[in-house]
C-alpha cells in the first residue's frame, strides 16, 4: 500500500490512485437495478412508471431478454403529438434492439461515461460480462457524475 | 540537469494537476449559452424547442430577468394529464424563482457537480459572479460529464 506521504518515484503526470478511483472502476461497481417493462404495456404505463420510481429511463423486456429502451424523450414526443397513450404499446415508439448502445459489467467507469456522451444518452444497459447478452444493471449519467463528484468530495 | 522523470517529494495523495483539471475548473469555462422562452410561450412551443435545439430545459425569462425553469420531466407530466397545450402557457408548470439552485460564474466544477447530484436536476443556471443575478449561462449534467471524459481521455 502506498503511504500517504514521502518520496515516491514517478513517470506519470497523474496519480493513479485518483484516476483509478474516478475512471478505473468497473461499471459492476456503480450500476443500478434497471426497471423494467413489458413491450405491450402502454406509452401511458411506461409514463406513470418513470414517475413513480422517478427515473428517465425504461428497459423494455421479455423472458430476461432486452428489447429496447424507452427514454423521457421518446415518451414525450408521443404525448405531444397525440393518440391514445391508453391504447398505444411501448413496442410503437421504444429504441430496439440492436440499435442500443451497451456496455460490459466489466468495462471502467471510463468507457462507459465516453459512450454516454459519444452517443448523447441518458443511460446505457450494462450486459453480463461472461454472456454478453443478460441485462445485468444500468448506469446512468446522474450515477457516473455521482460516483465522480463523490470521489472528488473524498480527496480535499 | 534534473531528470524529466525521478523522486519526488510530495504531501498529497492526489495529483494537484489532475485534480484542478477535473474538478477546480471554473464554471465559466464549461458553461454553454442558455435557451430562453417568454412565460406566455404555450407548453407545445416548448416542448418544440427541446426537440429543436435538442435541449432539456428551458429557462423562462422576462427582460433578462431569470423567471424559472422548464424541464423536459415538467414537460412529460403536463402533455401526459392532458389539457389544451397550446393554449397552456409555460407560466403555468414552471419551476419558479426562488425555487431554484443556481451557480455563481466563479464557482468550480465540483460545487456544480455536487449542486447537480444533491438537488437531482439536469441542469443549473449560472449567475453573474458580480452582480449575482444577470443569466450568463447554464451547465447540464451532460456537459460536466464531457468535461470529466475528456480530461480522463488526456491522461491515457
Amino acid at each position: 500500500a502506498r503511504p500517504k506521504v514521502g518520496y515516491f518515484y514517478t513517470g506519470q503526470t497523474h496519480d493513479p490512485l485518483l484516476f483509478d478511483g474516478l475512471f478505473e472502476t468497473k461499471v459492476a461497481e456503480i450500476m443500478i437495478p434497471p426497471i423494467f417493462i413489458k413491450q405491450e404495456s402502454s406509452v401511458y404505463d411506461a409514463v406513470t412508471m418513470l414517475f413513480m420510481y422517478d427515473i428517465g429511463t425504461l428497459f423494455v423486456a421479455e423472458n430476461q431478454q432486452l428489447l429496447g429502451i424507452v427514454s423521457r424523450k421518446d415518451l414525450l414526443r408521443t404525448t405531444v403529438t397525440g393518440g391514445d397513450l391508453n391504447k398505444m404499446p411501448v413496442a410503437m415508439i421504444m429504441t430496439r434492439m440492436p440499435n442500443l448502445v451497451t456496455i460490459s459489467s466489466e468495462d471502467r467507469l471510463l468507457d462507459a461515461g465516453y459512450k454516454l456522451i459519444e452517443h448523447e444518452i441518458d443511460s446505457i444497459p450494462v450486459m453480463d460480462a461472461v454472456d454478453g447478452i443478460t441485462v445485468v444493471g444500468k448506469l446512468s449519467k446522474t450515477s457516473v457524475l455521482r460516483h465522480f463528484v463523490t470521489e472528488a468530495m473524498k480527496q480535499k
